[in-house]
């Protein structure tokens, strides 16, 4: 079996992400990162969605980019927004999948793996621009000149088979591959219990998708 | 005066980067991470680099990278070279760069600043992949598609002034700049109070260079 890294935040899209590289095949070792985010819960959530998913390996990586702050996720004296506003929202933080995607090249280097999967998402999201399927591709390009592997000849592969996809049909595929929703964490302001706030922007278009998949929504709100 | 993020390792290349940086106007935030390096005691010479050549501020990251492994920087399993060898040596830090530059990305997003100096270079080095200038400027395209920063229309520039110097002409550089050498430390395996070991690829490279250049060597070995 191929070894794949899986970046694993607890939520819907790394979980379903996780879902379909089993599916395909991949030996999957998932990586979380324990970077000082708001919502810390939420690797309680990606240590559940690792293990139930049958991930070989999980590994939390501890980095604190409260250093740098600059977010509503990193920074707890900006407030999370609870209704929608134009424009990228205060949630964004700065060059966090570029972050996370160098640490899973690393992993995926030392593992002598080519596959790299990430749960990114330009549909129905919050505009982050890391999340954008031209980024995606960028990274990938880079990526390939950055690394020893690629110069003996591997060529790395950034898969984001979510890029396309609504969070209706992002909710259904994660069903349809057997993933139990219950069990992943989305909100950016849970309460220590894990229980969802309902009205930041991760719990509105989530709750959006599962209106919109008509499924039961089985996240547990305050 | 315009802000840069400058990744500032402690050693010769580092610090004549950041004096240039200075020498070009830039108000410099020195950055240094704690990635668990064998060589830790480089971070006290980044300290000391950073202070005496006038950087804003330093911040100094913690991110274990012996948690992949898969060097002799970060694997004490693995010993550090001490004659030449060909292709790319055991010393090679899987994706290092592509993580340095990654928390500089952060930190220039937060600070509002659109230039990250690295003291990369691809002449005397050891053939990382991630010092050659066709690296460099991938991340540089990927970068600029991946912050608000650069959806705002903010052209963010990797500055990379050594990257075609010689080793020699390097140590010139940083002299004409006024550079105390003496306080830069490159061994990967010095002892504990800082002394050079003089065998090492990084050793030998910073010999010849001082030598090639025709200036004494200042580095302390045991």
């Amino acid at each position: 079996m191929k070894a794949a890294v899986v970046l694993v935040s607890g939520g819907i899209d790394s979980a379903t992400t996780l879902a379909l590289a089993r599916q395909s095949g991949f030996d999957c070792y998932a990586l979380s990162v324990d970077y000082g985010q708001r919502h810390r819960v939420e690797l309680e959530a990606a240590a559940r969605v690792a293990s139930m998913l049958g991930a070989r390996e999980q590994k939390i990586i501890k980095l604190d980019l409260t250093a740098f702050g600059g977010s509503a996720l990193t920074d707890e004296n900006i407030a999370v927004p609870t209704s929608p506003s134009s424009g990228i929202p205060s949630t964004y933080v700065p060059a966090r999948n570029t972050i996370l995607l160098s640490l899973a090249l690393a992993w995926a280097e030392v593992l002598g793996s080519s596959d790299i999967f990430i749960g990114a998402n330009a549909v129905d999201y919050s505009g982050y621009p890391d999340c954008r399927p031209e980024y995606l591709q960028a990274y990938e390009a880079m990526a390939n000149l950055a690394t020893k592997a690629a110069v003996a000849g591997v060529r790395l592969q950034i898969h984001a088979p979510l890029v396309d996809l609504s969070k209706a049909q992002i909710i259904k595929r994660g069903v349809d591959a057997g993933v139990d929703l219950s069990q992943t964490l989305s909100c950016y302001q849970p309460s220590r219990g894990g229980q969802a706030c309902g009205q930041c922007d991760s719990c509105r278009i989530r709750r959006k998708g599962f209106e919109d998949a008509g499924i039961a929504d089985p996240t547990v709100y305050v």
